[in-house]
């Protein structure tokens, strides 16, 4: 059901601790609490550079959920937005909370003259795969990542 | 065998015509010649905007080849640089040309502090993936990519 006290805003300063506590939170809930390396400071430094910005989802004062996302370009389509992270508190699932955040960050790639919003999801994760695609996604499967980690 | 003539350096202004020309031949070497829908405006616009850095693999005064990439954010690991593009032209490859502008790009990413470097790569192209693993990456085939196109 629907939480109607919810208000979707754009992340200041001040929200970045409760951000991260939403991410440590998730990381320990897939069982990998130390995966989180990133520091307090290293969220600080990419706000101040303006490297990336944050939707909250705030139930009175609480920061319940958020979107985490960026400026990026594809040589195909021109700039796009890319949603790095998205999170709900684990008790405040299922009320609608997450649809909202993910319409509101769409609107923000709109708003930025981007040509789409791109992310991605894990392969088991089903759930998440249905509610993408209840959005309107396009699902790619044929894709890997690389990475290199210093 | 390598080409003792290669140069490669940062990108200017000057260069996009020719990067942009090289995103367009590969386009159309993977039979999608409509696919680049991104004007010479929209990668103007990017690289004022500092939205984007390129490396370019130039001989003579010919560009053959460029990585194109920008700075990200991964709440786990804190500031990555993300290789969104990389091109040899066809008729220079086998030349170790693409070996090095990767290096490069692996130094600027060091040279900016960040965490990682990242990209994709399709599950099809095998050469490229042996490449990539030579290079000591890893290559994850657990995530799927979601997007909306506007």
């Amino acid at each position: 059901m629907a939480n109607p006290n919810v208000q979707i805003r754009f992340a200041q300063k001040e929200d970045l601790q409760a951000i991260r506590q939403l991410v440590v939170e998730l990381a320990i809930y897939e069982k990998e609490p130390d995966a989180v390396k990133a520091q307090f400071a290293d969220y600080q430094r990419a706000y101040e550079d303006g490297l990336i910005s944050m939707l909250v989802a705030e139930i009175e004062d609480d920061i319940v959920g958020m979107t985490l996302f960026y400026d990026t370009f594809s040589t195909w389509r021109g700039k796009m937005l890319y949603l790095e992270d998205f999170v709900v508190s684990e008790k405040y699932r299922s009320q609608n909370i997450g649809s909202q955040l993910f319409d509101a960050t769409l609107q923000v790639a709109k708003d930025r003259n981007c040509t789409m919003m791109k992310w991605q999801v894990l392969d088991w994760n089903t759930g998440a795969t249905k509610f993408y695609e209840n959005k309107g996604a396009t699902i790619e499967k044929q894709w890997w990542n690389g990475k290199i980690i210093f």
